[in-house]
């Protein structure tokens, strides 16, 4: 009998620029590497409450640094990552509840629509500077994503059921159950062990974990196609 | 005309876990990549005070975190790192100061053995969990790298002169300079650009703008020797 395929939970919010970069590496090696994944969208903001952590950028030589690191991850990674202008009103102001509220209603209703619209998210705050605070943000990039205006505007109209509401508060408490203080978290589940790992940065060292071979960001199968 | 060796600066304080994974993968890579590693003994405390930064492991959430991934990295990595039992006495109280002078006195005095009791006081703090603060402590570890006695006694008497104060103080600075919040920090001077990059997880990103290959924290040639 061979290896039963391991699951791999990542937990993300679309205000997070590593985040993204997690998403991209594992969405590319899921058909490499004998895994399943689950995407679990989460809300940083709740996150950094119950851990009692505060965002790196805040401090301004954090701010500072993570300006330059994520330009040049975003090279070598290949994904079109932008600091978006007025930083601080975006992450800290304007936030992500809604939009974290929608990808809970993609992912109860429309599943396999979760990692498309996710990225459209993405793409939006993380590289075109856009909104994705109002309603028709959200819409756009829903559609954008593929599914249908109609199926958006019902998606929509969900964000505000307990159902949906519940759903986001139970994934963040998940992930603070896996001792998250930030976002993203992997979590493996490789062997009867669970492995929570923080962070764009341990993918590596998932590799290693799952007995898997890393082959870069930008796996070579993954290349080819870029 | 080939290219001219690049040169990569490593800022470092013993008390920094992360430091030693750094250190050691850029010791093993120094002679296959096209390098100069220039290793630059710094103050860990003062770059936090610096920079307003706190040490992670004040976070409880953080330091539980941080126990099992530097026990997954040591593995991955390949070093023998070991919690100490009480880390909070050993990081936040002891401190470094003293052997981190010391250290400063064997780059100006010996800087051939720098490499070597570097490595046996991360063995003593971060491994066997003995005391790097005691005078006889640091003397054992420049014994056991390779000094004699006499060198490693006159090395400890230099600590307290204003030379090796002042040049601490001064490659503390230059770290903050480069925007340090934290070590360990690789500064690569590349094509007269300058890079800062913080972490012991930024080592594939400085192959990839180095332009040399990354193979993992165990390149193959040494892991032959290990």
């Amino acid at each position: 009998m061979g290896h039963l395929p391991r699951t791999l939970e990542l937990f993300y919010d679309v205000l997070s620029p590593y985040s993204w970069l997690s998403f991209e590496i594992l969405c590319r090696y899921k058909n490499i590497w004998n895994v399943r994944l689950q995407l679990r969208p989460s809300f940083i903001a709740g996150i950094m409450k119950d851990s009692g952590n505060k965002p790196p950028a805040l401090l301004p030589r954090k701010a500072k640094y993570m300006t330059n690191d994520i330009q040049l991850l975003g090279q070598h990674v290949q994904v079109p990552i932008q600091f978006p202008k007025d930083f601080f009103s975006v992450i800290l102001e304007k936030g992500s509840l809604r939009a974290m509220r929608f990808l809970t209603a993609v992912n109860l209703e429309h599943p396999e629509m979760l990692e498309k619209v996710s990225r459209e998210l993405w793409m939006r705050v993380w590289s075109r500077d856009e909104d994705i605070v109002e309603p028709q943000s959200i819409l756009a990039a829903a559609e954008k994503a593929g599914l249908s205006a109609q199926q958006a505007q019902g998606l929509l109209e969900k964000v505000s059921t307990s159902q949906v509401k519940n759903q986001l508060k139970e994934t963040t408490e998940a992930a603070c159950k896996h001792g998250a203080f930030g976002l993203p978290v992997t979590v493996a589940h490789v062997d009867g062990q669970t492995h929570m790992l923080f962070g764009s940065d341990r993918m590596e060292l998932l590799a290693y974990l799952l007995g898997e071979k890393w082959m870069g960001p930008v796996p070579p199968a993954v290349s080819a196609r870029l």
